[in-house]
């Protein structure tokens, strides 16, 4: 029998998160994340993978946050416009009460070359979908892919900041000055 | 008595090349591409630490060409022109000639999950290398790993678009018509 547990994954997530803080990702094991979270290791391998997917779980989930901003942006939205929509989906992901969660995750996989690898290449996943969500637009390549790209950048940058110590601004402004500067990079020069 | 084979690594990676693109490149060994090459799988270990690094070889030139770019630009150039003499510099490590190897590594490279892996983490460290080298010059974060991702953006798609069946402008060509559609693209919306 398969026990409904209320509040299973998000239990596993805060118990490893906190494990992987203190203990170190590397000393701590699934059966250690199960028993802080007061569950069995079986419930903890029917939500996850392994250990690691503990801390990208969000990200697939932001994944299809980003792709339901670009397939809902109106018929008649540019390239830009239906990026524009995904990013303010994806800021509306990451209310200010997230904050302490996502700085401590940030804090893990910096200390981990390995974490990193998966974070970087899953956000090259995520800009292949978008790109793949504005062909389904009618958006051509290479336009796709740079708009898609350059909509993770700004995503990527701005999430980066919404962790930094002391930064209190929410990401969806972060996200904007972001935009700003980018214009202001992009700029031809001379 | 270690003997200095004119050409070799050049013998070497053509060599690879053509095996990974006939044969596949699973399917070839070190040894392979040495007898290919008419020299001795010791001196292939020589030039290269395995057979993938065959390919990304050229990626860690290309990593100092974009640092050159970065650092030799003028005192009071701005992050944005710094970045652009960079991927100057990039394109003219890419004359047409390199073209039709370029085609053939991009489709070895597609063809391999592990290869795009591979390629895709280069490139975030090229990014971070010049974010580095962006910071060296007094650029604050977040700018300079803004300016430096999307510099990389840029290229990548640029380059990407090089290396496409029939097409026939030269790299910086088309590394300025991405500049142009990305100043379109990150034009704010409404």
């Amino acid at each position: 029998m398969v026990r409904w547990e209320p509040g299973a994954r998000e239990r596993l997530q805060a118990a490893a998160l906190d494990l992987y803080a203190t203990r170190g990702f590397e000393q701590t094991t699934a059966a250690d994340i199960a028993q802080a979270a007061d569950l069995t290791e079986r419930t903890f391998f029917r939500y996850f993978a392994d250990k690691r997917e503990v801390l990208f779980h969000g990200q697939d989930l932001l994944q299809e946050a980003f792709l339901d901003g670009v397939t809902s942006a109106p018929e008649d939205a540019s390239a830009l416009e239906a990026v524009a929509a995904a990013l303010q989906v994806a800021s509306s992901f990451f209310p200010d009460e997230r904050r302490p969660y996502a700085r401590l995750r940030q804090a893990v996989i910096l200390a981990h070359p390995g974490l990193q690898e998966r974070e970087l290449l899953k956000l090259a996943a995520l800009a292949a979908a978008v790109a793949g969500a504005l062909r389904a637009r009618g958006v051509a390549e290479p336009r796709a892919t740079l708009a898609a790209e350059t909509g993770v950048t700004v995503f990527g940058v701005a999430f980066r900041q919404w962790v930094a110590e002391d930064e209190e601004r929410p990401l969806a402004e972060i996200e904007a000055d972001t935009w700003a500067d980018l214009q202001a990079l992009a700029a031809a020069p001379g």
